[in-house]
């Protein structure tokens, strides 16, 4: 029997949940039937009131915490917050962690078999809006017999579906935990997405996307766009302090290959990315982040867009990160004040950037906890 | 006889000075023969004191100012500030713009014959330093009889240059005009080089810098590298504010085609210079950025590494530029004070981002035109 630490949701065990009931779609089209793939932490109370949905980022998945065997090298991607007495406390939740639609990690994607053709979907995948995701993830909870989510969280893309829970299923979210994300993106946050897409797409390797059907992989085009976006995950102050100018040898060699350390750590981060992830799941993400914008049905007015919602938000943004800064945060805040939501909202200091927010950092910690912590209390309240 | 503005240089033709002395480089090599391409604007005076010169950035070359014939479409990179009675008068100075060594626009550079060889030099070109750059360009100096220029100036990598005309030449350098530049790059300005030294060398038309022998051209290569340029030369809000988050047409087509105008212009971009621009000299040039770090051999001390400087200094920033933040010009003024120089410094307004140096803006030009006039006042007072 492995040993686990104390505070570990320990061994877990990914489920899948096929539908067969089409899902229309924001594009026009509809997805026949599909899988998500999900884990779920923690135990559904008798009253299935404690219920609490992780949204995922860009690149994320449904292995959010735990391990899947004893020799698993690393935890989770949000094991930092989720387990026994962590701020997403699995004593008291019953957590729910599902990869979405288009991804590449065993939920219906590009890398499934189109069953009206008998070959990968591919590049033919319909393309998947914010809102797409969360009407799927409803239907995910309608199997698991959820009625309302005791709080919905996600951090960066993953807060995007949680503000589009918000607005779409009122009713269903009692709470909101929106970090490190943004209203919409920005003309900077496209053009740096744009450039991963475009090296990936201009790959040789690509083949306009049908790449399985060559046996080829568009490794250098996403190690590319992997390394693009690892810069805009880290603070600048992270990178220097990290890596500094710091030489990979005593000398400068006047040459191509690795001089300075951050250098080598870019290139063995794509590289990783390149052999571990699907280019057209990796597409398809980056253009459900460019299209998410709910103020944009409301002439711009994202006040008059967040109205439907009813329940309290927690929204927490970090210092450093210049990806969705804490002004990014901050307009929804003030778009949740000026509609007369209830809304709490921290700017943490970290020096990690954008990936701060799958970081420990205490003062972090004591707000998502003490958030989830009345989240908790309320719970008890109406259980009564 | 085509017409002009009053304050255009007009019609200017370049210039090449054949070089036959080898050049020691700081690599170890040593470069046997050369040529650099210059142009020149305004008229020498009769005690020679009268020389500026002019310090191209990244991507840029000889033609600083006026047109090469009466068809170009656009005059020379920094024709805002270089003619009569511009910031960099021509009535009153005479202005030497040359292409650097390495450079693909005439100076002996990748494209040029090794004449050991008799074939293109492509990546053999030895890789080029700021050091060896001022040496190249104090020899051309020689070579026009000018013992001392009555300034040098330049923006970005231009204003590396410059700091080290400074520090190399300190006797030969009356006066150093420092714009958007920083004393070494951070991590991040290094990581994103390293994105477009990837896209490059990762492009299967790239051949290890071979591509001319195999009648190819990187072109996607460069391109990226364009397009992760470009977003760093442009502030997040000159982007947001250029082209928001509008559409190319009216709807979303859900697509990988063109849909948000920014992805429309960085395309642009990154195809017209896929097209100019030579591979070989643009990884050369990214890697004299890298590698500048005057303080280096000081133990990291900025304030000993410009001890040997004597001229005055004039230092600007652009308040939107991230590329090199106004900090770091901050942390050159902060070193030139301590070590007991004299320093004029200005951080501008302007919501252009790096872009900015190469714009025409009020008080920019007032601060330059204002510094120029210093100059020429010193220059006529010595030469009286």
């Amino acid at each position: 029997m492995p040993e686990f630490a104390s505070d570990s949701v320990g061994l877990v065990a990914p489920q899948t949940a096929h539908f067969d009931a089409p899902l229309a779609l924001a594009c026009g089209r509809s997805l026949p039937a599909y899988d998500l793939v999900y884990e779920t932490y923690g135990e559904l109370n008798a009253s299935r009131s404690n219920a609490v949905l992780i949204c995922h980022a860009l690149s994320g998945h449904h292995h959010a915490a735990g391990y899947h065997d004893a020799n698993e090298r690393k935890p989770g991607w949000w094991d930092a917050h989720i387990g026994p007495g962590k701020s997403i406390d699995t004593d008291r939740f019953f957590v729910v962690s599902l990869n979405n639609l288009g991804g590449c990690h065993g939920s219906t994607g590009p890398c499934a078999i189109n069953p009206e053709t008998g070959r990968q979907w591919g590049p033919d995948f319909p393309m998947m809006t914010v809102g797409d995701w969360v009407h799927s993830q409803a239907r995910l909870a309608d199997r698991l017999g959820i009625e309302r989510f005791a709080a919905v969280i996600g951090g960066s893309l993953g807060g995007m579906q949680v503000l589009q829970w918000a607005l779409a299923y009122p009713e269903r979210i009692a709470s909101a935990v929106v970090i490190a994300a943004t209203p919409k993106l920005s003309a900077q946050n496209i053009a740096f997405n744009e450039v991963a897409r475009q090296a990936i797409r201009s790959d040789p390797d690509f083949h306009d996307g049908w790449y399985a059907e060559h046996g080829t992989v568009p490794r250098r085009g996403l190690k590319l766009a992997r390394m693009v976006g690892h810069i805009t995950y880290l603070s600048e102050d992270a990178m220097g302090s990290k890596f500094g100018r710091d030489l990979r040898t005593d000398d400068l060699n006047f040459g191509y290959d690795v001089e300075f350390q951050v250098e080598s750590y870019l290139r063995y981060q794509g590289d990783t990315f390149s052999t571990s992830f699907d280019a057209n799941t990796y597409l398809l993400m980056t253009k459900a982040l460019d299209y998410f914008d709910p103020a944009a049905t409301h002439g711009g007015d994202l006040a008059a867009a967040v109205a439907p919602s009813i329940c309290p938000f927690l929204v927490v943004s970090f210092s450093t990160d210049w990806r969705f800064p804490p002004s990014r945060s901050r307009e929804l805040v003030d778009a949740l004040i000026r509609a007369g939501k209830s809304v709490s909202y921290a700017n943490i200091d970290s020096p990690h950037g954008h990936d701060a927010f799958l970081l420990p950092e205490p003062r972090y910690q004591a707000v998502f906890a003490g958030f989830m912590d009345r989240v908790a209390r309320d719970l008890a309240l109406e259980d009564k």
